[in-house]
């Protein structure tokens, strides 16, 4: 209906993650209706990403230049490494301002069935950085998933000497027990810790 | 944290209607590291559509020409006009394949609050387009609002010896009572039809 540039426009949207038809019409007649300004925006920052944004060189996570902001701090503490899963885990530990030392983004997990082995995630590259900056410890933050345990598995059986942890598992922060599904409860119940007297 | 383009990206991205800070974090590391191609396309059909997309002379609905494929198409019956309140509302009636008159966007609706009077709706147009065509019917396919109500009111007022219609309202077609909230129970009762026994 309407225009073939709309058509196309509403198609186009629904690439993006949780944004089905509808949504994707609401969001074009949106911009083109109400926020004009709004879409030149997305349009202009959406190319100048697509031009300039590219994988750290040490780290892959995304970038303008050839470090991430990260990296190329040199107050971090650049003997221990935290390995995540995808840029958006690192902007979440990020975002806690909890951890100061440096990370390595495997953008995806362990996966044959997607064809995703352990160069498509850079681990050799990751095992070389550990060899070379001499690591003093690995924190895996891995997802809790089959190909998650497998891919902290798969790093751990391959590097020597070093210390590698996993964050842990278990109930949220505040979370009240009869809203948190089983499996947590169950792993929490696994990996509980003793309360000492001090 | 990481780049200036990405925060940007992410913030642009929040303009959308339904998508809060996670979300534009979500889709925007998706299109840059999963989805380049279709990054590319949205930026490109945005600048398209907004370079090319205006107002349909005749029916304000967005078109790339002067006027729209509903108005130019005549095998439509150009004396009955169905107003809407939206563009996706005019494409919600055309998707149903049911109506095969001629339409009038109204771009809101009457709010005088919001400073949406008459003429920002372009009734002063929808009145002069009614005389000039001498429109049989009207069918006012707008929202179950206060402002909705108001602005059939304010256009059945102004027009004469013309047939003015409402869309119904009621109970959805599959829906199930028990699910249905209470304002619209009620107006389905209000609204009941005898049944007639032919």
């Amino acid at each position: 209906m309407s225009s073939d540039l709309l058509e196309k426009l509403i198609k186009d949207l629904t690439v993006l993650p949780g944004v089905g038809k509808k949504s994707a019409q609401r969001m074009a007649l949106y911009l083109l209706d109400k926020n004009k300004n709004g879409a030149k925006e997305i349009a202009s920052s959406l190319s100048d990403a697509l031009e300039n944004i590219q994988r750290c060189k040490s780290c892959r996570m995304l970038t303008t230049n050839d470090q991430c902001i990260v990296c190329e701090d040199e107050t971090r503490d650049s003997q221990c490494i935290c390995v995540v899963e995808s840029p958006s885990d690192l902007l979440a530990i990020e975002s806690t301002g909890g951890y100061k030392g440096k990370y390595y983004v495997l953008m995806g997990r362990l996966s044959p069935l997607d064809n995703l082995g352990p160069d498509e995630l850079g681990i050799p590259q990751l095992l070389e950085t550990i060899k070379r900056d001499s690591i003093k410890e690995i924190i895996l933050a891995l997802s809790s998933t089959v190909e998650g345990d497998a891919t902290a598995i798969f790093i751990k059986d391959h590097v020597e000497n070093i210390k590698v942890s996993r964050i842990s598992y278990g109930i949220p922060i505040g979370g009240e027990l009869e809203y948190v599904d089983s499996n947590t409860i169950a792993r929490s119940i696994i990996s509980r810790v003793e309360i000492n007297d001090d």
